[in-house]
Order: C-alpha cells, then sequence, then structure tokens
C-alpha cells in the first residue's frame, strides 16, 4: 500500500505511530512536496480505509505487485527523467553513445567528437571496469573520469559512467551527470543504497540473470532511499545460445512499459557483444518502444582496449543514427537532437 | 565442401566414387538442373583442388560451418521462397494470420476475412496441435484441413498448418500450401526428412531451447533431402523469465541474415505469450530485419480454445498493420499486400 | 479426478455418458482387471460425490495436479517396472550399460561381455540415431537391432534401444525388451503414443530443456495410452554452463519420488557429456535415490563413432561399479546383480 | 604464466622490470616464504625459457587456463584450508549448519546447540542479508554479529557470515572466522578485493547465472590480493525449472576437483530451495565428492524471518547426518566430528 500525504512532520508522526500499532511496515520517502509512504505488512489492505481517513492523507493506493513505487500502480503516467536538457521517457529519443572505456584523453576526445557529429547526445565510457578477470584492462579510473568531465564540458554533452565502488560514489558523482549500476552489480543492493544517496540520477541496467520481477525491486531499492531520477536499460541475458554474447531481451521494453512509468533504454552493444547485430537490434528497440539507446562506439575497433568486437565504427554509427531517425518517426516519436 | 557439378550420370558416377575412395562423405542433392554435392570427412579441404579438376565439376566451395547447404558461403545472395504468388524473401514482407487452431467453419471462416481485410496475405491455423498436456484440444484434425483449404480457396489466400505425424505428411500436404514444422519437433529428425519429401515448402520453427547452430542443422536436414523451399521461423526460446511464455529472441534475425541465405519470419504471438506484448515484438521485428511475421488473431480470444492469452483481437491486429506499414517503409521495405 | 471402477463394459457405459452429459472429459483406460478414467473439465471435483456413488465405482480420487495417473496422489506406492526378471523401482538398483552406438557384431559383443563381467544387468545400444548434423552417422538401423538381439539372447540380458520414427515401433518391439524415447522426441506425443500402444516397457528421457512438469505431462500421454510399464530417465538439461555439455538436474530424482510413482534412473553419460564426470554422478545419482543408472561404455572410447568423449573404458567402469555397491549399501539398497 | 621466485626485493625488482620490457603484466603475491608472480600478455610463453634463468626463480609454470593461480596446473595437490581446528579439504568433511538469519540471541541459541549436537562443527548464520525485496527483514546486522560470537565462543564452534558491504568486512572480521561472499556478490570484485585484504578465510559461492569459469576468476580475484584461505561453495544455478528455486549444480563438483586445487562445499538449502529436496542432494554432494556441506536449519522453520520453506527441522538434520554418515564411509572419507 502507498500512503500520500502532506509532508507535515506532526501527521507523520501520527501516521507512522498508527502503523506501527498496525504492526506494519512503513518506509516513508519525500517526494517533491509531498510524503510517500511504502508500507508492507499481512492484511495491509484491511487497514485503507481508516488510514485515508486520517489526517494529512492526501491518497491510498492498493498496490498488488512486490514493487511499489516503481509501479504503474502508484504512477499512471510515465516518468521524464531529465539529464541537464536532455529527457529520458519524452516524444524524442536520446541516444547515448562513446567507447566501453575511457582510454585516453585523444582516443576518448576523438569518439567523442565522432558520435556528437552523428547525434549522440549524451556520453558513454568507463572509467572503473569491473572485469571478469583480474588479469583484463581495470580502467584509467579518476584520471579517466577527469578526462571524461574535460570533454563533456567541452563538447557540452551530459556523461554517464559506471559505479562500482561505494566508496568512489562521492567521486564519482561529483564528474559525471548519471550514474550507471552495472549489470554485475544489479544485486548489490548496499552500491544501489549509496549511489541513491548522491540524488544524481541513475541508469539501472539489468542483472546478467535477473528476471524483471528482481530488476523492478533493485528500482525500488533505489526509488525507496529517496531518489526517483531513474533509468532502466535492457542489456542483454544470459541463455544457453552461444552464438551471441547475451540474449538482448526486447520483451523487456514492453513489458516494462505494462509494469513500470519508469523509462527504459537498450544498450544493443553488450547485449548482443557483436557489431555485426548492433545495427539491427537497435532498429528493433526503437521500433519495440525504447527511450534511448546506449551504444559502442570506437574511432578504431580492432584496437579498443576493451570489447572491440561490438563497438560500431563511426561510420556504421552514422549509418545507422540515419536508418534510426527514420525508424522513430515511422512510431511517432523522433531521435533527440541538441540542434 | 561443397561441389556444384553438371547433372550428368556419368559424372555423378565417377565423382561419387572418387570421394568413396578418399574416405568421404558425400551427399548428393538434385538443385534445378545442376548436381549438389555435400562432402564431409576428415581433412576435406585438402581434395579441392583434384575435385575441382574433375569432369562435370562447375565449381567447389569450402565451407566452414557445419551446415552447408544453408550457410551463405554457399549462396551468397539471400533466396527468395515462393507460395504461389506470394513471396518471402523480398522487399516486400508477407504477415501471416488467423487463430491457433481451427475451431469450426465459422470460426475460421471469420477470422479468415477479419485478418484479409487487415491486409494478411496468407492464413495460419492448426489442426494438428501438439499440446503439452493429453488432456488439452488436439485438434480438429482432417476436418481442420478441409475447412482451411475451403476458406483458403474461397478468399484466395495460401494456407500454412503444422504437421506432427510423418504419417499423415502426405495428406496434410494435399491440403495446405505450406508444412509447419513446429518448435517441439525441429528436432524430430524423421519428420523433417518426410516433410521435406513432400516437396512443399517448409516453415521451420525454431526449438524451444535449440540454439541457432541446432536450428540451421535441422534446416540442413530439409535442404539435404532434396527440398529447399525453406523458410525458418524465431518463435521464442526458454529462458528463466517467467513473466514471459518464453523470450522471442531477435537477435536471431540478423544472425540469421549473418549465416544463411534463408528467410526468416518471427512468430510473436507465441513468442511472448502475451497479446499485450505482440504489437511492439511485430513491430521491432520487422525493424530487426525479419522476412515475415505470422500472428495469433481470434475473433473472440477470450473464448479461444487454444492460446487466447496470446492472440490478438481483430481491432488491435489492424491498428498493428497500420503500424508494421510505417515501420517497413523507414527501412526501404514494405509490407506484402494482395490489392 | 480419477475414478476406478470395475471392468464392467455396461457401468463404463452409463458412466461415460453421465460424464458426457456433464460436459467434462473423460480418458478410459484399462488398468489389470480395473477401468481407470481419467476426468477433465471445469469444475470437475463438484460431481466426485454423485459419481462416487455410481454403479461398479470402486474409488474417486481427487487430483490436483495437471498429471493424473502418473502422480503419487493416484497412486501412493512406488511401481515396480519388471523387464524380464528385471525390476526398476525396488531395493536393487539395475545399471543399464553399453556402447553409445551399435557400431558391428564384433564391437558390441566385446561391449556387452565387459559390462557384464562388470556387473551390469541390462544392455543398451543405438540402432536408430538422431543426431543434430545430417552428417553424424545416423546408426545401422534394422542390422544394429538384429546384432543387439543376438548378443543380449548369448548373454541373457534385457536391452533397450531408440525409437526415433513411429512407423519402425513395431519392428524395434521385436527385438527390443525396452522402449527408449529420447530427449529430442520427450515433445513428440505422436511417437509417445505409438510407443505406448507396442505394450513394450519404455523409458522416457527428460527434454532438453523440459520442466519436471512437461516430462510428467509426457509420461502421462503414455500412461493415459494405456502402457503403464514407464520408467523416466534424467539424462541433462541445456542451461547457460558451457564447461559441460549439459548440467545432469539431480534435483529432479527427489522431486519425481514427490510427484511421481514411477521409477527415475539417471544417465549420467549423456548428462554431463564428460567421461571424467560420470563417476562422481553416478555415485551421487545412487546416493540421491536413484532407481538406476544407464551409463555409456565402449572397449575404446577414442575410436567410437558417436560420444566418445563420454565412455568410460571397461577399466573406469568395473571401478565405478565397485564403488556403486558401498554408496547402495549407505543409503540400505543395493546394485542389482544377475549372480 | 607463473613465476615462483625466492622472495627476495632485489631479484623481485629485476624480474618486475624485466617484464615490463617485454609488455608483460605482472602480479606479485607474497605466498609463504615464497614470491609468486603471475603473468599475462601476448605470447607471454615465449618467455619462458629465458625467464627461467633469471635470478631467484625457482619454477616457471606455463598455464593454459585463464585463471592462473586456483588452477590444478599451479598446485597439482588439494589445498586445505584451515578454520580454527576445522579444515576443508581433508578426508573428514566438515558440516556447517544453522539458521538463515540470526533473529535474536535465544533462537540462534537454540539453533545453535541442536546443530552442535547432531554433529555440525561450524555455525553459519545472516546478519547482513541482501534481500531481493527491500521490504525483506534485512538482518539484525552488528546485533546479529555479536550474538553470534558469543555462542560460538560458548559452543566452541567457528562461525561463517555473509559481507555484503565494503565498508563493513573490518567489522564482520572482528567477529566472524569466515567471512561468505554471496551468490549476488560473486561479481562485485570491489568486494573480493577488500574481503580478500581482511585475511580472514573466504568462502566464495557461486553467482546465480555463474559459469564455472567465471566462478574460478572470481576466486582468482581472491587469491591475486593475496589471500590463498579460499573454499568454494556450489548454491544452485538459475535454469527454466520452476519446480526448484535453483538447479543445484552438482556438476560443478567433480569438474571443480578436475581444474582447481580448491576445496568445494555444497549449499542444497539455498540451492534447492525446498527442504524435502535436501537430505537427498546433501546426499549426492558427499557421493559426488564435496567437501563440505552447508545447510539451513530452524528450530521452527514455519515461523522463520527468512527462508523457512527451504529450512531442515532439527529431527530431519539429525536423522540426515546419520545418513551422511554412512555414504562418507562408503567413499572412504568421513564426517568430520569435534568428539
Amino acid at each position: 500500500m502507498i500512503i500520500v500525504m502532506e509532508d507535515v512532520s506532526q501527521h507523520k508522526d501520527y501516521m507512522l505511530d498508527k502503523l506501527h500499532q498496525y504492526g506494519l511496515e512503513a518506509h516513508a520517502v519525500p517526494d517533491h512536496e509531498k510524503l510517500v509512504i511504502s508500507v508492507c505488512g499481512e492484511h495491509v489492505d484491511r487497514y485503507a480505509n481508516s488510514i485515508s481517513r486520517m489526517p494529512g492523507v492526501l491518497n491510498v493506493l492498493l498496490i498488488s505487485t512486490p514493487y511499489k513505487l516503481v509501479s504503474k500502480q502508484y504512477k499512471p503516467d510515465y516518468s521524464r527523467i531529465h539529464i541537464n536538457d536532455l529527457v529520458f521517457g519524452d516524444t524524442a529519443i536520446p541516444v547515448v553513445a562513446g567507447p566501453c572505456a575511457v582510454e585516453g584523453y585523444t582516443e576518448f576526445s576523438e569518439a567523442a567528437k565522432i558520435v556528437k557529429q552523428s547525434g549522440a547526445v549524451m556520453l558513454r565510457g568507463g572509467a572503473f571496469k569491473p572485469r571478469t578477470s583480474p588479469y583484463s584492462f581495470q580502467g584509467l579510473e579518476i584520471e579517466g573520469l577527469k578526462i571524461m568531465r574535460k570533454i563533456a564540458d567541452k563538447l557540452k554533452m551530459p556523461i554517464v559512467t559506471e559505479i562500482t565502488d561505494q566508496r568512489k560514489v562521492e567521486i564519482v558523482a561529483e564528474y559525471a551527470d548519471m550514474l550507471q549500476i552495472g549489470a554485475r552489480n544489479m544485486h548489490n543492493y548496499v552500491l544501489l543504497k549509496e549511489a541513491a544517496q548522491s540524488k544524481k540520477p541513475i541508469l539501472l541496467k539489468r542483472g546478467l540473470a535477473a528476471t524483471i520481477e528482481e530488476w523492478l525491486m533493485a528500482a525500488e531499492y533505489i526509488m525507496l532511499a529517496g531518489n526517483d531520477h531513474l533509468v532502466l536499460c535492457e542489456r542483454g541475458i544470459r541463455t544457453f545460445e552461444t552464438y551471441t554474447r547475451n540474449t538482448l531481451d526486447l520483451n523487456a521494453i514492453p513489458l516494462i512499459k505494462q509494469l513500470s512509468h519508469l523509462p527504459v533504454i537498450v544498450d544493443p552493444s553488450h547485449g548482443t557483444g557483436d557489431w555485426r547485430l548492433v545495427g539491427a537490434m537497435a532498429a528493433a528497440s526503437i521500433a519495440a518502444g525504447a527511450d534511448g539507446l546506449m551504444i559502442e562506439v570506437h574511432p578504431a575497433p580492432e584496437e579498443a582496449m576493451s570489447d572491440g568486437k561490438q563497438s560500431l565504427t563511426p561510420k556504421s554509427f552514422y549509418e545507422l543514427m540515419d536508418k534510426l531517425k527514420h525508424i522513430a518517426f515511422a512510431i511517432g516519436r523522433r531521435i533527440y537532437s541538441n540542434g
């Protein structure tokens, strides 16, 4: 159950006290000028009527799904998430692009200019890389953050980068415009809460083997920690198929649209692990209703320090952007453009 | 290795004799006016040079994949498969539609008219239904075939229906224009070969847990049995996700396009098991490059004898067809139309 | 619901007539001197009381699972399946062994003698091999059956072999003591019914991606066709893991024991695809409660025409049998022995 | 490649310098009185010969697997991991038991006494619980640690508990004898490194969808951070099967024994999620060669605050321990006992 009430401390105290008496568990989250209380417990719905008559209560919502704040039952209208001037969840669809890892100033600068020219409106790049092997390149860390920030400012594009360490949330938040929780950390609830508290917009990738429900529950952790600047990102799940690194699950897009008010974007680069499939799957994502794309582009993919196999060349990216514009138009949307 | 040669029995005998001497296994398949010999065995490629100089040899192709005849290495141009006037694999994209099971003359007739009005150009319907439970409706069988044929003739639309029993291939081939091998029978090699011998066009669905390679190997069985009228159909794979009945794997579309010359279509109805996702996934399929769609439509889904949950209403189907036209146009193709 | 009644045609006709009037679907199966009717339909349980008072009714069982005849609710005692003198489902645990494919008289004879000496009490061998690739060895077919029969008679061991073609059920049933439905055909319901009608004992392997429920539903097809000489065989499922060919799912053993009265055996050779894991998994199967094992043994695995990688050498098999005896003893059972 | 050398700083500096010149990446780990350097890079093996002749080099090992320090190629003998007096990896097999979460002093004390009486030699209990839902019980945290420590001291049993937060590694390490990395954090490389640095023995659970290789790579992170007190724990993987919460993958046991020198134990409680399967799978684990078990036992499972469905009652646990003794004996081992 969700209780929406005036954010008045006296009413809040009374309410929390009452809920405690009823044996219910309450989580209070300030939401702009209102107070939202997410309530769980046995037979919680029985109390709806009496709660609705308590002082300060604006609305009581019975929500049948295990996730509450992220559900469409709670917010029937789709959310729009702002990153500076950019919006995820609007008619216009932003494309985020850049290399997998930040490898140096020159390399990132070149990549950033290229993707901007082709129409990308936000930069991606990894400074802290969670790698399966301890022997793989782990990223330039703080140095990488600084490079990204400098170039982002120069090109006036916001930047998203992954956080992997809860103790570095603060420093990453200083440099980045949006914090990415990677697939491998989707179940890292400590990191989710820490990231949420930075108040920065969050990009929450789906875990390698996470069900849609678990993914939404991870999002609930973030909203419950008071951060509703949240965008979901489908990036492929683990299946028996071996020809692709992951199985990009586009079914997630219409499903999330049924279940949640949150925007959902797609990363076809990690999702397939094969640049030859990226274009088709990016196009399919837009057709399926995705609110954005995150695509790996590298000036020279064959020399990339990580994931070159899945990066587009500048030329392929340019051609893809053109195709995406037509598809977005076909479904009554458009690719977000800075110009 | 594939040897393409003149279809002259004397050359053929000589060649087969030689291959036998080399200890290689040869499968000869007539292909229009030529003879195609698919050759396997250890160090097969060593013999390419000497084979290429034997009498009647037009071409020798070294093929590195385990599937030979279905590979793009063998036929670099995409195949076009004709079903009467219809073509799969061309710029124009046919949409196949109809109810899951044929339930009676009136019901099927109504459904067929509805899908035709909305632009479907081929009918689907099950007369023999392979059901997980022996207690579920198993189809009207021969009676169902007759109903479909009658209505198909009336509306001048070709019809595809599933075969599940090798002994009934002949009778089904009498009534249907295309034979479907369902997901549950993709590994039923006896049925594959029997169906191939009917010389009817075949629609080969991907198995529930079949890798792309296994699917192409199943297609190889059919081509090796001398039938190259073959269309592949992605219909969802089994994963850990429980919110959808299957995980429709659209990655298969660009992958198949890389690996094979065969057309590939998509069945988003079985692929998702949920009518609310069908529209988005149909649109995504076209954007990803699918050569066709197969969609379940039922005049009254809530009363369907099987799979009502995944069937579109006539109205949803009509609206979807309109959307699909725009998407096909955006990628330089169009939805195949009879008019 | 299951109705157990006297097998008197007058009572049967009356009952079927009544069930039809109630709008219920009835499947009658003779079971020794009784008649068993499996009944489905909406609100079926409401009729239990009145049905129980109809003439000839011995018992009415309400069964909550989708599978009825194979459920423990129907038969609380575990079934014992006899193959000549052998029993599956008893305290003594039979071990079935032999090569993957029958390759010739001498080879099979040698393998058979070896496994007998080590304590195997039933032979396995493939005459019809369902292979992923049309280019792989497909078995000696009828010739293979004859070889197996001759050697089986000589060694006085019963034999199990796979059927893949419904038209060959009759001929295979002439030569084999037990018919195996392979993993690839578990969903081939036409074959299940045809095999059932042979009245031969059936070994039903679990499908590559079949849930426990689907596997039991496949077994229900066989029992509903009047054949209760049925043994289940776990042989590995398809998962994301790539170090093993399949993931042998031993959880299936205690689960089947909870849900069904049917014996369940394990095939660790196909289940793992790696001879180095066979011994440990065979031992684990016995400890988990399996009613039998089916193990591939080849006199010279490195020369096997199929699946040599997963076959034990005679020596490894001999050592394994010794280990298995100790484990069986530890859980109060024993390895079935002929001596 | 792994270089084993005398731990002399002058030799070390010379070696690291040389490796750098060769363009190779080197990770030095002190190992008792020796120095181990794990080396990666292109054509690394070419340098083996010249490296072997450098000062201080005791041994150079070429290792073909992506994991080096955890491989059997590096240490052909199985490792024994000591937790106080207890050893994992020896003939005697320790059983760890306790409730899922620590719920209070009385509850934990009662559970601990019960499992000790039945023969468990180490306690498990969760103070920090990573839960899919933010609304589920998250553990007693520090309070829980204190309770566990007190009771562990009283009963003279070591204790293992999960760490989920890198900032709490230090405090948990103060109270616990062994730190558990849970399945959800197996890919949390920051936590792996932090935990390793505590120098406490680590129990590394397999990730929900981690391949054997990824699991061993996670273990490599820990060993590379200088901690070789490491035990692996199989706890079920995610598959399509829905009758069990996870699919406990016992194939992992013989596989790990082929690939690594590290001990591997099994958690059949989380692995199946169903107490009715725990006994059979525990027995199977021992038969398959597991070096230990971790089992959930709760005095009153139906009242447990988390995972009651998978907890054994004291009586079931008592009976199981007896069964396990017999199975261990059958394979020439025994259940570790304090008495």
